[in-house]
């Protein structure tokens, strides 16, 4: 499998009104990297259609894959499965597999919010895992998960093995010298290995160490390589310490 | 003044790749809703021209404020400035005042590196805080801020009395009953009170309620009497507690 890249779109007025802190797509960020895929896009964006599907047909057209959090349940603000449906033009069905689950977990007390739940765009494919109950809904390149951050990490553990693409190999220089000066060095670097993901973060007020450099490639000898350069090129004293 | 509504670009690999997380655009949120200011959309973008630069088009043109998060600096991958300039249609130009001050402040240390940081688009205001050393660049409705949290913090504090629009009276409502069996008297709220901002938050496993709704709106008076509709058609023993 080559490189794949991902997009996350996350709904919910929640979180745009400083009311829930999103986990979610810090979670997704953390665990898509080892399996070597690209997330390239974090939107955080209103329960509403036009955005939804404006924001979804985007990601969809841009990335490998795209997940979405959250507007998915029985009340009038999950409006998630509407706009995943308008962003591919397709229409809004009651899958009868999720139904039926629905009828007999609920008996006599379903009603037609519950019934929402059913609801999924047409020619959704359903996605099995014995770790949850209700499936997961995919549709072309979309997987729709659930703002409930406990079910959106249950679920998307049992996605990962679909995933798993090239990892990145990472390397980390922790240095006490500030940005001003390392980043000669830096571009120094760079210009010797052009292909190089090279982050530079500085912290301030820590004890150890001014800035935290990363070096990243899908080539293990490739990062091994600039990594050697940078460290030949630091000056004397200037690294805290390194993390391989 | 009237209703404003905001946008806040974050840039930087590192939140993407999953080694930071990003904690400025859950503080901005918290801390524009009491102004009354609706955040409309949180993008987290890479440290690439083209994306920040598309970005920040769209949310310049969309919202009466844009905040950027991140990618100023000196190292190669601080590019925000000329994505913003960028977008805009304007060149990078260093400001003679920034620069002065990291040439006092640097003295003989200077050098190409630390001046990047008084780059700025043209035509660009520069906001002055006593709380923090380095002003904040603002260009047209885009204020743009650092990455580092500490700092981003204290400069958003310094802007804040600008934004000072109207503020949401809210109210919540915790229940003991779950959204299926919730749903259909939050929708009969809403057909009582359409302007209404409902929301509806399921927890799960928590001792004390399932779901957390929140009744929000500019009119207290308005908010007043949809709070007392819902609390009116829940059925009884419903609600756990409310907040006002």
């Amino acid at each position: 499998m080559g490189d794949l890249s991902a997009g996350v779109v996350v709904i919910g007025n929640e979180i745009l009104s400083g009311k829930v802190v999103d986990t979610n797509s810090p979670f997704l960020a953390s665990e898509l990297r080892p399996l070597g895929v690209a997330l390239r896009r974090i939107a955080t964006i209103p329960d509403e259609l036009p955005v939804i599907r404006d924001e979804i047909r985007c990601q969809h057209e841009s990335f490998d894959l795209v997940f979405t959090s959250g507007g998915v349940g029985p009340t009038h603000d999950d409006v998630t499965i509407e706009g995943v449906a308008m962003a591919l033009g397709r229409k809004v069905v009651v899958h009868p597999e999720i139904a039926g689950k629905l009828r007999s977990f609920y008996g006599h007390k379903i009603n037609r919010a519950r019934l929402k739940m059913a609801e999924v765009p047409e020619g959704a494919e359903l996605i099995t895992d014995t770790s949850v109950n209700f499936p997961t809904i995919k549709v072309e390149n979309i997987y729709i998960l659930p703002g409930i951050p406990e079910i959106f990490r249950a679920k998307l553990e049992g996605l990962k093995p679909r995933f798993y693409a090239d990892p990145f190999c990472l390397k980390v220089v922790y240095t006490r010298i500030g940005e001003g000066t390392l980043a000669e060095h830096l571009n120094d670097t760079l210009r010797q290995f052009p292909d190089l993901l090279l982050g530079s973060y500085p912290k301030i007020n820590h004890p150890d160490y001014m800035v935290k450099v990363t070096l990243e490639s899908k080539d293990a000898d490739y990062v091994g390589r600039a990594f050697a350069h940078l460290l030949a090129v630091l000056p004397e004293g200037s690294v805290v310490r390194t993390e391989e």
